[in-house]
């Protein structure tokens, strides 16, 4: 069976190690989804590394898991239900990967929008745990 | 004088390689801007991987050299003069590496506005060069 896994990941180009990491990832952005909805932004901020950099559009590049954890806390008073697509994760080594993939949400307020985007992630690895280390995104899929 | 040099990034929590790799990144970046001014977009093609993603604001990613030559040829129709400012290079390895920056353009026509932005590329070593492999920015900074 892993076999079998194995030989389809290398007839479409993957590796093994690619495989898994984005497996790992998308558990984590399952998570960050989780802690989002929960209002849980210390649970956010931990899925990122210390020197985290956080690049929203519209305003300044946000650095460190507490300058994080209060983004998203403001952006959770704008918009929710967030939802992140994972379309590509790249090994960039054993411990280091990036990310590409579209996410969507929805603005607060009388007449709730649709707001859909793209994303880059790299990722790092702490110990065994994959955390976001730069985070940036943009509108328009 | 070199030891001088590595003992100043050691003080300033660098390390050799990264500097080195942010010297070289900022080089391949000079050479981006002159192509762009020089309206030689296959210049910039060039300087990106071959299965490179970019992700401008507004529209959709762009993958591989030929739709990032299409992208830049037809970007530099509405805008001009654009700079890019490295603040910080970190090594993902010796053939990876992410860079965070600043950007400025002014749009074209008759009345010219200057847009500033941020950006992150993930660059990666193709034999002895750098080259943008994912690129995302947005407005604001």
């Amino acid at each position: 069976m892993r076999r079998t896994a194995l030989t389809i990941a290398f007839l479409v180009g993957l590796n093994a190690p690619a495989l898994a990491q984005k497996a790992e990832i998308e558990a984590v952005n399952a998570k960050w989804m989780q802690f989002f909805n929960a209002g849980d932004f210390a649970g956010i901020a931990s899925l990122y590394t210390e020197d985290a950099v956080a690049l929203p559009p519209g305003s300044a590049m946000i650095k460190g898991r507490a300058a994080i954890e209060a983004m998203w806390k403001g952006m959770a008073e704008q918009v929710t239900d967030p939802k992140v697509i994972t379309l590509d994760v790249k090994s960039l080594g054993p411990s280091a990967a990036r990310e590409i993939g579209t996410f969507s949400l929805k603005t607060k307020g009388p007449d709730p929008k649709e707001v859909t985007g793209k994303y880059v992630v790299v990722w790092e690895k702490v110990a065994n745990d994959w955390r976001l280390a730069a985070d940036i995104w943009n509108e328009g899929k």
